[in-house]
């Protein structure tokens, strides 16, 4: 058994090949898709009469991963420019002479190539999706379960008017719930042209095996060969590239929320698990660093992807080929970093009273624009409010004494009390919430 | 009048602001869309009775571009962190003292700035996919009218088997109108969630001015607020990347094709087109050209966004702020590539005959292939085309000669004629053709 | 007048085209410098023989940027494919028609445009550094002023053992005048190729030239023509993109700094200044923002310009055109961080209270390695320390409380006061404050 | 032996992991370096007393990489945020107990990481720069062979001027001399600063080891920890993107000159190599293929990298960690691009042939410059050439005969003769190729 580039067991790949999509985009998972296709095609084609169901049996018996090996392939991939020229070498040697003008019939390298990719993407696909649905299962439990849970809201780093953790965890579960959709829904199609597009091999019967082909291997057929349009796989990684950011930004939120000043999350613990070398009483966030160390890679390999659109005529010389790797890596990563969030927010510990607490040491002043409302949200209550936080901040007061001390406010006490309590500002916050959750239990179809 | 950063008339511009996104994009245009959102974000609140109809009459009048004056906005947006701190301000004071509390009601500087960068966005789109139908349009008649015009295949920049310049065109139709439609179904959602996403200011009411703020502007509901979830923004970019290949890897073809030593297309010439400052032969290929100065710019673009995505909690500080520009740079950038493409297209000039001559000139050896499948397809008649293409490359013979210079070739002289004839190999590609056409005219529901 | 890329007063300028870098990066500032070139070049090949000196003269007098409009030479310019063709016509106008042939001699647009991209370069990392040294010149006031001003160190986001503010100071310090010097010590050469890069329209003395043309405009000379080896360009975008990171670090520590819960550090405050439309109380880090929303840009685009490098033969079709724009954002994007980074740091508020409050806040917990070293490091002592900490924490004691309440501990009353002395255990931060200041205040040659 | 991410005997590894620094970034060099970077380190403490000699001796004997599994410690790694943390913990295992403390003495699993990775980056770089030196030695060969080889200078893909094959491999050359040196003179810094770049657990004499941790392992000595200043890592990610970018644009060149229709340079042939799995005659560019396709996938990874340079506080939580494997792949990929490189020059045929009747078949245009210069250069001169270059394009004629049936002509027929003679407007492009030549082998110190 040789090495591939996605191990699961490299010395990084705990962080950055965790869950299952790594070993989908292995190099024996190529293999099997590549082998897959071959096989694939001969029976699509002797669905049509093209080719003997003889050769299809052959084909059938030949394609099974085990009969190859990975580093020999590899070695004489390097002058042929690709994987597949000696693989149906291979393939062909383990079939009779007079069946091998029927192995790769009427193909090309990169029909079995892209087509074994689309596969790749399907297969590693699987468990992002179930990985995408935990994380988004996970968010629905935090959200109705901390529907009312009062915490600062925060922008640009600082507290600005009382949220709470349920509508926090609501967002990010409408934003996993719109990415999984995203995935699932893309279209993988499979790849047939021959050498240059036109499937001449076949005289003029070549696209009557597109929708077979599609249909045995659980892909999309496209209109015609696609050979140097690579929306198909661009669009593959901008989906991927947006999950990314969506897990990356759940991380973020994580992250801070677990900073040893504010302490309104934690990740799970377990022995071993966010130790330092050094440090005894370190608890990091492993899991939050490892989803975000994932996520900083992808923007860079999209924007590759994207780039190598530019493609040369019939078939390309060079962003082609710069895509395979390219591809996998995009789905080890991102695959790596749902699995990562998933075990985060699943085992998410949250501290509701630090919440209240951190809101509380911000001495009421989130609450300034609740006041300002009450007072009549007119510009001379502005103003009044305005003065009432820098006295505040001057003198280190909190809101509700730096209203009383200054000029006469038009609020009783019960009044000002009201206007100063967080749970009393929420707004839709919970109506976010509510529709969000249903939505994920029963989304619109 | 001040000056824009989405400038028409700069000293780069010809190149990198062609067509009607560009103008879109502008500050002006910039200001008249937040404008746009405060008043239509008045006219939804009254309609559910949150705020009297006076006052939007009064924002009504108030919010004409016209009134307002950029340089100032923006030296005054610097110290705020936003453009929309002092638009609001200078509203206020165009507004009746008692109705200023209802300018901006309930709204945080990002709602106005996300909502109308949508709104940007969707007024620049309609220039840009106009033009990208125009693209595809062009490529339809080109198909339509090349659809049995003989070219060489060209892979890995190789002649690889004859295709059809057709082809070439229905592959470039395909993708420009997959590429369209995705821009088009794009929601472009509003944004609307107070300080932090509560709608706090609105009681528990704010939630109903969402669908009637969409409505009013054109654009689409959101579920909750987005404030840092920024996957709307990131599939703008992916599509707007994606599209943008799109259009690099036709302009590619075209760049390929116009070589002197190819000489098989040619941009539609015009005084002063392509010239050269020292050379006066040049006729460069212009519009080719400038897509692709384009089109390079836009993937870094895209992972700019895409790293973008990791906001931190309700409000972000920083990558929020940077996408402003950047998108504003994707829709100018795409818009201009697809203005450049269609001028290319609609005039391009297509030489059947260098076609013609240029396959020729390769001495028939990209039909071996075809000569392989005549023969039989067998390993043994491969190995018999492999000797003859080796004895061609060796002695400057043609296939032709080296096959019949070779052992004996069980093919009679019709047979090889047919064998060896181009427009006799193209396969599947008139069905192409036809069914890519068909589906630009007649696009599925 | 007309508009320009970079205008200073545009919607969004404030945050991204601060400082001295955007007017110099300007559309009418590529003009001025195309002009010099155009004059630099006659005034060397008149310092040669190669033309009359009645070229310069009358080139001397047409080569005034006052003279021409902007507009039309960015309209003549689209089918040109650049601006430097309308330029020169223009130019040659304003000579008499004997002297005519003198203007641009046996140069080609592009010599024009790339010497005019390093004269831009150029001037505008003059102000550019001047920042980078202002950054600088301020963290070396603090690192010395705050040499011992104890605070925790934080790694991943959790307290880790006490650092002095000096000593981050000094790293913010040391990796600015690396980054300064690096862009300070860049060559930027003269480009002189000709048509294609033989200088043939000079017969055989073309070379002699380039010294001349370098010394006259203050820039480097190039062993050959660089018009498709993009290195000097790449370097200079890389140069800038290391610079913004270092940027984009020290604002992301001054905007942790200043978080509502952390509160260690705040940005200079001003009327208006980081204020919110919504939130009377809010104080936003708006310049570590700045900051961070302009590096947030560069790495995607120093990725195009490399990206960019591929280039065909002797001249490109498209990535050479798509540098012009960028490298004009990349020059203006740093310097506004620069800009803002200056702004932020000359006018810093430190709290070193609030930094011993924080770090007292974390209960002794970051001085477990000291304890552990006291103890004599050995896995036993680490094993009573990690006890004591997981006591601390799950009982909400000290580290202090937790360590007597654990088994016998073979520390003094006196010895375990100075293992938990964060001002004892500072190891070699003095030193290395001093040595960064020293190096910055007097640099090794 | 388990797997790990740099495989050389991958499927795709042939292409993009061909030569001498795959292997120096795989899993196994990793750990390699990073029990290099424990023993020196130690070695580096004794030195100045800190720790015994003992201890030295016990890790030279712990520190083999045979002793270690690769898989286990990766599986350890992932809860514990990076593979020091495991690594230390079985090396302390493998130190008898009373030394256990000595081992990894007062640093942090950063300091390891980081020393290893630019230890890492040491090692391949060097088979890197010797494959550099392969591929410009092979230039300067061409360079001197072919200084007087004319053939079309070309730009923007059309016929400009004459130039020499010599000129050519003169700008490779002198490229890819100033990359090599480039990335010979980068410093790569040792990394020792503890939990947070105080060195507190060594008192106050831990940057006493630095010089000689530095000296031991032949890194460069920072003049602080460098945790979260990721310059040195930017720097070497920038200077691999400019030689990737180097690499790309020699390999564009030699695939537009092996077009079919081109024909002016050919890769080496050798059985298997370039060959088609559907087309007998196919004999494709593999190396310059495999070199683009390579470098298409640097400029996202060095944009990760400088993204990845905004890291938080003391050491960070997540860019930190994504560029372990991101800086493997750089280097990979590079060293992979130049190792191919290196045998596409070293085998490069020339034909000086189609050379000439590739220039010729232009039908003289490109001479159109040199027939202005030689007509005086005149407006007029200019208007004349002007018009017989349309004629010839709209008649098909040469520009001779063009010239011929315009207005009387000033020149002799021998005058005529020399103006058209390619070989006669060279300008410096020997004097180039001589100085280009001459600098690689004698390099300015």
């Amino acid at each position: 058994m040789s090495m591939t580039l996605s191990a699961r067991d490299g010395l990084f790949s705990g962080m950055f090949a965790r869950g299952g999509a790594a070993p989908e985009v292995s190099d024996a998972a190529w293999l099997a898709a590549m082998l897959d296709v071959e096989a694939a095609l001969a029976t699509a084609q002797a669905g049509i009469g093209l080719i003997p169901d003889e050769a299809v049996e052959a084909l059938g018996a030949a394609c099974r991963p085990e009969l190859f090996d990975l580093a020999e392939l590899g070695g004489r991939a390097a002058p042929a420019g690709n994987p597949v020229i000696p693989l149906v070498a291979a393939l062909r040697e383990r079939v009779k002479p007079e069946l091998r003008r029927y192995v790769h019939y009427g193909a090309t390298s990169q029909d079995i190539n892209d087509t074994a990719a689309m596969l790749v993407a399907c297969r590693a696909l699987a468990p992002l999706l179930a990985d995408l649905s935990a994380c988004a299962d996970a968010c629905a439990r935090l959200a109705a379960g901390h529907r009312d849970t009062v915490m600062a809201g925060r922008t640009v780093l600082q507290q600005a008017v009382p949220i709470t953790f349920g509508l926090k965890a609501a967002g990010w579960l409408s934003a996993l719930d719109r990415s999984r959709a995203e995935l699932a829904e893309l279209p993988l199609p499979v790849q047939y042209g021959g050498a240059a597009g036109t499937l001449s091999a076949l005289g003029g019967r070549g696209h009557e095996v597109l929708p077979r082909l599609a249909a045995g291997l659980g892909l999309a057929e496209p209109v015609l060969p696609w050979h140097t349009d690579r929306a198909p796989v661009a669009r593959l990684a901008c989906a991927l590239g947006t999950a990314a950011g969506t897990l990356g930004k759940i991380a973020t939120d994580v992250k801070l929320l677990a900073q040893t000043e504010v302490g309104e999350a934690a990740e799970p613990s377990a022995p071993g698990r966010g130790g330092s070398s050094a440090m005894p009483h370190k608890r990091n966030p492993v899991g939050a660093v490892s989803v975000l160390a994932c996520v900083q890679r992808v923007p860079g390999l999209v924007a590759s992807v994207l780039a190598g659109m530019v493609q040369e005529h019939e078939r390309a010389a060079g962003p082609w080929q710069a895509e395979w790797e390219t591809l996998g890596e995009l789905l080890r990563l991102t695959g790596s970093a749902a699995s990562w969030l998933g075990e985060v927010l699943e085992g998410l510990t949250v501290d509701p009273a630090r919440m209240r607490a951190n809101l509380g040491a911000a001495r009421g002043l989130p609450m300034a624009e609740h006041v300002v409302a009450r007072l009549g949200g007119t510009p001379e209550a502005r103003g009044l409010v305005d003065a009432a936080c820098a006295r505040a901040a001057a003198e280190g007061l909190s809101l509700r004494e730096a209203l009383l001390a200054g000029p006469g406010l038009a609020l009783t006490a019960q009044e000002l009390e009201a206007a100063l309590d967080p749970a009393g500002y929420l707004g839709s916050a919970g109506v976010f919430v509510d529709r969000v959750v249903a939505a994920h239990f029963d989304p619109p179809e």
